[in-house]
């Protein structure tokens, strides 16, 4: 009677669901891709899930698949979902987090604000996009397969493209003049029953998410605004569990959607503390189809640091000494220059002196102060 | 470069220091006593605890050495440090929290309120500690090996103690006229930093807890007697880790000593809700020897309720439909007849409404209900 999530990927992602599996007594298991991934204490088949046997064997033998990242090839799941199998999100929901081409296309059928955006086969057709606009540069991405700044350029002539057209066409936006990113997490479980949580502020780096504010300092319009777009874009979608939407919001306070993400998502991460109810919570309460959690804040503001290269666990005790109102959180990653590794949460009264307390306390944890 | 714990026994206690392990980058390792034990997701081995060479064998392969209960016996922990083990807590504290007689001898020359107390060898000795005292009944223990109620019995006439005679000598202690019973958690790592929450309200029923209230309905004179009655024993013998010391509050607001817990405690599980530092996370930071967490509340307010018997996992969503504002844990156990099978907590402004909630929500979960 207990139930069985199948999580694909081993990543920090699936690793987070962990805790809040135990907790509720859902039976989490993980397909990962290596045997010392960062979700292997819940992993029961180590796999390509790019392998149809493989990810077939793995899903029959838990109630419900869900997901860490969004690379399954959709022809796979949709192999899944006509052998019974609960895929959520299913493939007709996450191929617009796939494929960006097919995201921008779907959201302005939905009506979602998103940039001038256009399919450039060739580099005539990548000069007609530049010409119609105002801008000598824009933002080029591979519909697929990007992440974390990667396969995303700013470009100003087709040459910086390299290789990119021969790959396939390449996605083209007008490039936004912002105020800030900020990102709207949104669940959605089955019935259709939706859970918003506070709009939040990220700060990137290198194309990387680094920080996250919560909530985001824009008004109350602006985190309405934030809110409707979202829902719209889960509701429209048809996705099922955490769903976030990153957006540009401009200095008209207007806002753009510029990525989808359908799964717990690292701007979301401030929640575990700051929230009644995590993103990874949430994420599993939404795919076994149980009534959604309380989003409210348990303080008023809450900031995230990403740790980034690896986490030095031996400054673990001195960041706690000296930040004593951090939660570390450390994935278990082994250390590679720039590779996501944890992030330090801190919740409290005042945003300015929380970005300053997880900047020290995030620091010390990648060891790169001078004093250690 | 990651920090192993070991803990012995696999029930919930040992399950419920999963997510701040995973959280935090501990590997956490459980010698649990069956397959299918509450903790099995981060079991690394099975086997009897009473076996000097199993434990051994486990305890080699961690960096410390903690407890899901307090009946491993000593010999074997002096074992482990003769070996270079760290055991936290050490035997030499454990004692106290294996023993009753050890404990009462030990908190009476540590100044520690208790009840009038004696060790009877046979009838005789028994009807002698009656008769010094004014009521006709007392409370008779085994010192040893008693949980959750059993080895516990008010009793009358020696006749009552039916074997107990012969095994060994039994604990009496007077009955105290109490208004509630109370608890006091307090968390104490090596370098003797110690942290404690707010003192809680245990309901018992049949001898076990059935619900806690949080903070207790006491003056914050009495909470800060508790505070230091409870310090004082864990510096007193020396605790590592989570003390929980259970008392009674007397009419007159004084406190006495009725038992102790050297590992999380039932009472202590409405704080992984309600505190920014839940006993759990506490526990394993202690014995790792990390800075102690913040123990401040979240909420006013918040209330625990065990649900026994067994959890009905059918009936999960129709809690928290109808209670949305409550958590679930399941221990992931088989159901048996008055079993800790989980728990519900709430947390919020009143206290009164928040045992309506939790009571109505464990009532569905142990699917006692009509309805169901």
């Amino acid at each position: 009677m207990t139930v069985k999530v199948g999580v694909i990927g081993g990543g920090q992602l699936a690793r987070m669901m962990i805790p809040p599996a135990v907790e509720m007594g859902i039976d989490l298991r993980v397909l990962a891709e290596a045997e010392d991934s960062s979700a292997r204490l819940a992993a029961s088949m180590v796999g390509d899930y790019r392998d149809l046997e493989t990810v077939m064997s793995f899903a029959k033998q838990v109630d419900v698949v869900t997901f860490d990242h969004e690379h399954v090839p959709v022809t796979i799941l949709e192999s899944l979902e006509e052998e019974g199998i609960v895929v959520r999100p299913g493939p007709a929901a996450l191929v617009h987090a796939q494929d960006k081409a097919v995201m921008r296309q779907r959201l302005g059928e939905l009506g979602s604000p998103g940039p001038r955006w256009a399919l450039a086969n060739n580099s005539g057709e990548f000069q007609a996009f530049i010409d119609a606009g105002d801008s000598q540069a824009v933002i080029a991405k591979t519909p697929r397969g990007g992440y974390d700044g990667n396969g995303v350029r700013v470009v100003a002539d087709p040459v910086e493209l390299g290789d990119w057209l021969e790959v396939g066409p390449v996605l083209l936006e007008e490039k936004v003049d912002f105020q800030i990113e900020v990102a709207q997490l949104v669940a959605r479980r089955p019935s259709g029953e939706v859970a918003v949580w506070p709009l939040v502020q990220t700060v990137q780096k290198n194309g990387m998410c680094a920080e996250v504010i919560a909530p985001a300092p824009l008004d109350s319009s602006d985190h309405a605004a934030a809110r409707d777009i979202a829902v719209a874009i889960a509701e429209g979608l048809g996705v099922i569990g955490v769903l976030a939407v990153e957006m540009f919001a401009l200095d008209d306070g207007s806002l753009v959607v510029n990525e989808l993400a359908m799964r717990p998502h690292n701007s979301g991460h401030v929640f575990t503390e700051l929230s009644v109810t995590s993103q990874f919570e949430q994420h599993l309460r939404a795919v076994v189809d149980w009534p959604l959690g309380d989003t409210s804040l348990v303080a008023p503001a809450g900031v995230m640091v990403n740790v980034l290269g690896g986490v030095n666990r031996a400054s673990i005790p001195k960041a706690l000494a000296e930040e004593s109102a951090i939660k570390v959180h450390d994935y278990g990653k082994t250390a590679r220059p720039g590779r996501k590794s944890g992030h330090v949460c801190v919740i409290g009264e005042n945003a300015t002196n929380l970005r300053a307390t997880g900047a020290r306390a995030a620091t010390i944890l990648s060891g790169t102060t001078s004093s250690d």
